[in-house]
């Protein structure tokens, strides 16, 4: 019975159905963002929502009783199960964020088509090996943040006036989005001397995150670069054991010779 | 006929007349732009406009005679005819925007001359290899724009007023254009945990474009290594091949060796 | 006993002791930036702060003691020094600069940390390679921004009024934020060429930057290539000394062969 | 006599004067930008540029000397050439632009200093190899600025009105800076559609310059490769050599055991 139940759930036929009512879904949160839609058809597309939901919550039901305890052990389960768990809290509740959370359920797509998910476990897998940097990029964030907050909280709160603010006005100022018309040029009418704070933030942060970019760059090169090495290895080895096979006979040959030779000279001097 | 007809188009002097027509409507099409010309010389361009038209129609036609129904396999007859056909439509029409598209037929450039047509290719064969992060960033992007839609429509309706103006606000962001002074600070003012839906944007995007990036290089370099590996793959088996020339050189001394000893073992039983 | 403590200062133990101190000393001087904080706990973390710099100081004396001169001769050793001498600077002085350098102790993390630490070291061994790239952008530089004084220093006295100024907009240019806008078309609007002056140094400058990160990437690679380089000589060599044990013991057979030919041609002759 | 001169002007030392020169000459026309400056040092600053420039026509007089025609054939020999010519331009003409040309000649630093001569050899090496790239983006280019002229033109002349201006907002677009808040949404005011033409221009160009790019990349690992493959082949072929030289020997002990064989059985049947 289950094992007739997992052949159904991994068919290819399955998988299109669930694509298929993802997309529908998609579209229905979709159009659902339009007012005059709402209007007229707001409890058509509430009741296909529904429906929707109800849906997922069986497939996930299904997928629980087919693979037992082993079905949490799988991280792209507890993704769907997330997603599913957050579609089952009430919408109807204080504001229209948790409505807004709905369209995350379309995020099931990653963990249904497989080319997507393999996408995102390279980006999960490429993670780790960037622990290092993220974490000097924080340290630094962190100083500059502290740093700002203390030089230019009082004069200029909306922009330094906690940690917090000061972490976002540096955020900007990294993504270099009017870090100098809009905030230092007018810090520097204050303090002359501000360039010298603002610009090694700018230097550093530009120099780790461009770190962090040749380190993702060169890990993904490694991968390539490590099948092209078992790929060359294996080509030198394939020569390299053709020159052995001919080395082996060729010594088979001297080995007979030289019995030859023994039972010849043996021979003589048994006739001798 | 039409070999001889396919010979004169496929000649180099065909190829540079070609070039040269389109060139030099590409400046007539440029200085139609000024309006001062356009009120003394617009009869004279307009005419120079129509004959050059012509030309591409004759051209067009004489293809299609020369290759017969295999003109319309090539991709890159198939866009001549689409750029020709667009010059056929009558620009005396409704607007502005059927006459401007009219430049776009110096894009017949891109057809004619050899090493454009590679770059064009070479983009083109790499599309297929980044289809599936194209499609993650399209998700991404429509559940992003559809909460922004829902959280903050109602009180930024020219931002977010629809899915389309946050589609293209959420562009604006994620080119870092304005992102903070012009938009999310604004929206920080009425809901101050905006930056909690708008960071995370930032940094999944340019991750997603991050990755992107590095798929083209990564698949550049790939094909750059092949190359590479048949050329090493090459080279071991050019050795390896001498070294085995020697051993079978070596195996018929071996053996001649043998067959002398055996005949000398042969006359000595003989003799005996 | 300089022995004993060298142990205790190299064990795991004492370093996640320090770094717990520092992590501890972090959050402390972030919290401080709370101005109602400051207000109720004031005096208990300047105390704290106290006990930490004193654990910094006791900590640096002990490694001086333990490893001698050779202690000046690390340069993590020197950055710690360094870093300890800037905490024991009067901080009840002129203003808020000096007391915001007090966060610059957490850099201590970096030393102590292996893993940072490494990512450090990565980045000051690519300097050097990138040198004449640095000069060469330096040199751009100096003589764009003494050009633009000379040019608009007079009109524009905030933006190009001295070098300092001028270098501080071309370098808001450089990084692209409000160059247009901002700067470049005010000043087009009394010098119409002035995009003759500026679109090159953006061309310029960008295309230097781009070499400077081309060069860092090449050399990451240089160096992944480099140890897979060993590896496949490793490989090669591995192979072909399999093949020579192979000949070496092919080269013994035939020796055995002569030796044994040679005796039974002397016992021959000797017979006869 | 000429022999004489080339080995002065090729020593180290020349090398070092004519920096120093250089240099000197890099600070005076920066401090002339003062104007205090200017009023109190004015003449002498004047006159020790004089100097310089002296010693420089006399350098590459010299040097025009020494090699005779040849001089004219070097790139660099030109460059300077051209930069002391620059020089000799009267600077009491019209305007600040001539003055301002003065400080050009320091970049004949770079034709001095080894290290900067190769990196601008390296970046002029890396041009041919992108002019498709360069070809296809600047029609690109020039097809956007003729429909920008004739699609916006008259609405917005400012930004759209002649073939020049389209090509500068274009390219202000193309670096992102404002080019949704201070030019598509404007124009996006009056023609709502206006997006269809932007985005585009903006995927399109991002799409090119990423491509010179990524080729500008893989160039210069090409170069890296090949001297990599260089090593490998002469490794390869080092341990084939080593192979082939013992097969060699073993060959020659076959053949003494072929002529041993042949002599002994030779004097058998003479003995017969």
């Amino acid at each position: 019975m289950r094992e007739k139940l997992r052949a159904i759930i991994e068919s290819k036929a399955w998988e299109y159905t669930i694509i298929s009512i993802i997309a529908l879904n998609a579209i229905t949160l979709g159009i659902e963002t339009s007012q005059t839609v709402q209007q007229h058809y707001g409890p058509i597309l509430r009741t296909l929502d529904d429906i929707v939901v109800g849906i997922y919550v069986v497939e996930i039901s299904l997928r629980v009783y087919a693979y037992g305890l082993r079905f949490f052990r799988g991280a792209w389960n507890l993704f769907d199960f997330l997603i599913v768990s957050i579609a089952l809290v009430p919408t109807t509740g204080p504001a229209a964020i948790l409505r807004s959370l709905r369209i995350l359920r379309i995020l099931r797509l990653i963990s249904v088509v497989p080319s997507l998910r393999r996408v995102i476990g390279g980006l999960v897998l490429a993670l780790p090996g960037m622990g290092s940097i993220m974490l000097l990029l924080s340290l630094v964030y962190y100083v500059f943040s502290v740093m700002a907050t203390q030089l230019y909280g009082e004069t200029f709160p909306e922009w330094f006036g906690t940690i917090g603010a000061s972490a976002y006005s540096l955020f900007q100022i990294m993504t270099l989005e009017g870090w100098s018309d809009a905030i230092v040029r007018p810090v520097m009418d204050v303090y002359p001397n501000a360039w010298m704070f603002f610009i090694p933030f700018i230097l550093t942060t530009a120099l780790t995150v461009l770190n962090l970019f040749i380190g993702v760059i060169v890990a993904a090169m490694e991968e390539e670069h490590e099948k092209e090495m078992e790929e060359h290895h294996h080509y030198v080895r394939m020569e390299a054991s053709e020159i052995m096979k001919e080395l082996r006979t060729l010594r088979q040959d001297v080995a007979k010779l030289r019995r030859n030779h023994k039972a010849s000279h043996k021979q003589k001097v048994e006739m001798t």
